[in-house]
């Protein structure tokens, strides 16, 4: 596997900046004032996604937004300009929450692993966004709360990333008060990872994205799907799962690779096989 | 929709004391010395949260205990009275076991927010009462166990909800030594949602049922069903629930009538419809 | 049931020394110098439980270690010297994963509580072996993770386990970063129950063993049975499981006599029946 370089910058432009460098794809919310969902934005960080699945310059995906909020959630003047729609909105509502649930699954199933890296509000579907990455990050300025239910429109969507992450009553308390914490407690409940000053907050993630791209890509791929699918299985069937997953990684190159320099006390190459 | 008043109250008596008050249904277990759930208790518990699921002028329910025991789980006298019926008291043991776990499931089913307000000694199916609360605010007085063990007869059913709101590992050592746990720790184990000074305790759930109290019993009757309904789904078919319960929602006229009140900044008027 | 007393002691001798001392089997990790699971250790492990199943002198298995690792996984040596076997170590890789999944499954089967004592260094299946057990006790010195990753082997397998302690953003972290966490970390993310001073360790689960023992032993096993059964179910079926095996353990002889030696206030005698 070639060494990692530099490769690319795609200048800022659109809803989602994108820059490529050391391996690390670093995607921007860049929707002012609030880096909403919107379609448009919602599309193109599905693009960014999709592109860095098979891109293997791409080693790690991290995400963030430019301004003082991460993430408000959905568009609320673009749902409700489509009241007036012959349906009500209907097909636009439903475009919109099933364009959302395939992109927080599209973390959830992509083969990078994929960081939030959270300096400001994230709320509703902007919390499910940073709930739904492998881990998250945030700033000791950032908060976070599903206040839908203030607005008579329960954060149903996003609940589904936010129980995943966090206990019933927290979640629940959440949910009914449209409450907002702050990133101490939401690192308390499990929602993220780790809370930095904000002005070291870029270091933090950089030295995550450094320890996790030095790891073998395929590893990271076999290991991050397994997670996931395992989760969903009863104990039996996690450890059937598992144990072949096992079973293959270890006849890969890369597992060889590595234990063989572990033994030999030198550093691994990675072939990603 | 009109403004909640106090509509009702009614006069202590029975082992559950209610009393209605802006929109605020308020049970107490009265069945000293220990609030046991006895047969009649439950009973009297039941037919109020059932009176409530259609009653619009209830828009919370509290549940809390007079004297210093929050509930002491099931009635050990009644059941050991039973022991000489002529099936060792089986037929009473499964009324006991199947009351119990109905209640408790009408509870996760409501479609109003249900809080627990514990001051003192939850133990067995006490526990198990504020574990399948949506919310639980407890005084520092307040305590926590699953004893049954102690007297051979292992929580089983408390287990189902404590299992459920505490990690694999915390449930086992409560469980498995019986030993009881302070306020603090059950917050820290997720099993309550905040402890307060016993002096504080009706004021803070007073907030906390003011806050619910301002959103449209609407949106909080879908959100609370589709969170328990989606908590038992996988990955794909949660989002496939919730996403089309948010569409139902937002096409709801609250979800409008919030939406809009946001975007104009004005109070929103729930026709909880 | 015959008062326990001190039946057998093991002379030390093998990958793990065993010894019975009243009602509690300890099993001591003796592979030097990392105690690792090697095929023969596994063996060895599995001999112990299985025999521990239907001994009623067991009341309590505590799994500790010698030396100054709990348990560093695999034996990498023996596996990499499978590597040249015709089919490149794969039938020998698939024993070890199959021998490893059905002991740690054994652990979660087994009918009486399982305690890990940790002092020192617990990685991939050693990690996996702790987070097995109903209860886990570390001294100060003890570190644990999943570095896996770090040699191109995720740890699968042992993150079916890790993931059913420990909160996903958690689990994710040790994972993906390999990292090592301290003691007091591990029980704040749920892996273990508690952190004791090393002078104090083996003291303080000897008071949780004592607190065990004094349990009626088949109120232990029908309980520790029904919490994994339980918690693979939906709300509804848990509830069905949990109310059927509550009857069942209050029609016991135990139940009958812990239930009535707490209304007369007296030391139950447990039959085991």
């Amino acid at each position: 596997m070639a060494e990692i370089v530099a490769i690319k910058h795609i200048t800022p432009e659109g809803p989602v900046w994108s820059s490529l460098d050391n391996g690390v794809l670093r995607l921007v919310l860049a929707n002012p004032p609030a880096n909403a969902l919107s379609i448009d934005t919602m599309a193109a960080l599905q693009a960014q996604l999709d592109g860095a699945r098979e891109d293997s310059d791409v080693r790690v995906v991290v995400i963030a937004a430019s301004g003082n909020v991460f993430c408000a959630g959905h568009d609320l003047k673009e749902v409700t300009a489509h009241r007036s729609d012959d349906d009500r909105g209907r097909a636009f509502f439903e475009l919109t929450m099933s364009r959302c649930s395939v992109l927080m699954q599209s973390i959830v199933r992509h083969p990078k692993p994929v960081i939030a890296e959270v300096d400001g509000l994230a709320t509703a579907a902007g919390l499910q966004l940073v709930a739904s990455c492998d881990l998250a990050i945030a700033s000791d300025q950032s908060t976070f709360c599903t206040p839908g239910v203030n607005i008579g429109l329960f954060c149903s969507t996003p609940m589904v990333a936010l129980s995943r992450n966090v206990s019933r009553k927290q979640a629940m308390e959440m949910l009914l008060t449209g409450e907002t914490i702050d990133a101490t407690t939401a690192r308390d409940f499990g929602l993220i990872n780790r809370v930095v000053p904000r002005e070291y907050l870029t270091h933090i993630v950089a030295k995550y994205v450094q320890t996790i791209v030095s790891k073998s890509p395929l590893t990271l791929k076999i290991g991050k799907e397994a997670f996931y699918a395992q989760a969903e299985m009863g104990l039996a069937e996690a450890y059937d799962h598992a144990s072949r997953v096992m079973v293959e990684n270890m006849l890969a190159r890369d597992a060889e690779e590595g234990i063989g320099a572990f033994i030999d006390k030198r550093n691994a190459e990675w072939k990603g096989e």
